[in-house]
């Protein structure tokens, strides 16, 4: 391994890059709750670097809560879930990036059709107006994790069509269009769902987080009703609440 | 019904009181999603009422998202599930209070011990100091929604043992101390636990939230550790998010 990779127009410290190799283990259940992983001597043979680096990949996990250092005993696997934070409003594909894992999606549908009746109401849309339905399943290095329904009106993001939504993010998008969202309301549920497991290919037995968020823009006018269902065995969330 | 009943040392208007008695009636049960609530006449026959009276209960719940109207037909439910919000730190007693549901809890166990490792870095106190334990069902009019398991340092709250935890809210106690929770971190999740439905009585395929707060006084002390279960099949939960 080269001491930098490039990664975006970012050079990624090479302590940065052993934590990632790590993290991405516990996420695929390579290591288990519990599971000691390698010690710095191991990653110091394995990867090539001093101590130092080594110690700095480690104490990346441990600040993030995914490992505990026992004194002569090693480092253990605290958690196995993704965890995401309900404080900032971000996309599944900029949050799995910005873990450095490699995210993905299938596209199960896309069409631009007339709005429904409470489509117009929450999009505040008229009739004569169209939107962009999509469906999409959700990866990790293949491992189905969600399940997205996505309605856009097409006079915010005329050219949805041509992004390439198997690999794009659409937030990254808006911004690029210069139509940042500013703000959502998302309501939240724990589901069992048996359509949405098919779809995933996984056990009906796995309860999903359900978010039904509406996204606004900075002038407030709404562009995006977003349904996501997100597995209870992959990820956890957290939130930081104050008075 | 009297048109004034005195509720805590508020008096409540009596559209509200007749909209907390419908709302009680969808999250009970007694309606169900898209079934059709007493019409303005209804109400009006069944309290003794003015239609200006009974229009105000029902847009209470319309304003709330718990009903909509369908011109010339009725006023349907939308959704039978109870809305709490993550951007406040409140507790079930309060925001159930607030509702005008009739919360109550049956405390499991209660007793003060030596903390645990663990508990003694999360709430920065030493071996020497002693926690509260407390596990609790809590129930709306008798129905189990939730578990918890509270975990508080005595140093803090020396008198806990000395409320009664069946029928009082620790959050307005805190207050009432002087030592209102300022902040607090919490991680989500949608599980299924087998343990907790045996606990509350209801089938093993009901999943939960599962939530792991930490709550903070304004000086920063660590005040409570809290792991709450809650129904997924009667709690939603809402946030609103800006960039």
């Amino acid at each position: 391994m080269a001491d930098i990779k490039t990664f975006g127009n970012a050079q990624i410290p090479i302590y940065i890059q052993i934590s990632q190799d790590l993290r991405e283990m516990i996420f695929n259940g390579h290591y288990q709750e519990g599971d000691k992983i390698p010690t710095e001597d191991e990653i110091v043979m394995k990867y090539g670097v001093s101590r130092m680096t080594a110690r700095n990949a480690v104490t990346e996990l441990v600040n993030e809560g995914l490992v505990y250092r026992v004194h002569g005993k090693g480092v253990f696997v605290t958690r196995t879930k993704l965890q995401r934070s309900l404080n900032k409003i971000t996309g599944f594909h900029e949050d799995m990036i910005q873990i450095g894992l490699n995210p993905s999606s299938k596209v199960l549908k896309f069409e631009k059709r007339p709005p429904t009746e409470k489509e117009c109401h929450k999009l505040n849309i008229r009739k004569m107006n169209q939107v962009f339905e999509m469906k999409r399943v959700r990866y990790i290095d293949e491992v189905p994790y969600g399940f997205q329904e996505l309605i856009v009106p097409e006079y915010l993001v005329p050219d949805l069509g041509s992004l390439d939504l198997e690999k794009e993010s659409l937030y990254s998008h808006l911004k690029e269009i210069n139509k940042p969202i500013k703000n959502a309301e998302q309501r939240m549920e724990a589901v069992i769902n048996n359509e949405v497991a098919e779809k995933l290919g996984i056990s009906k037995n796995i309860p999903f987080f359900f978010f039904d968020r509406t996204s606004y823009l900075e002038d407030g006018r709404p562009v995006e009703l977003l349904h996501s269902f997100f597995r209870g065995d992959k990820f956890s969330y957290t939130i930081n609440l104050s008075d």
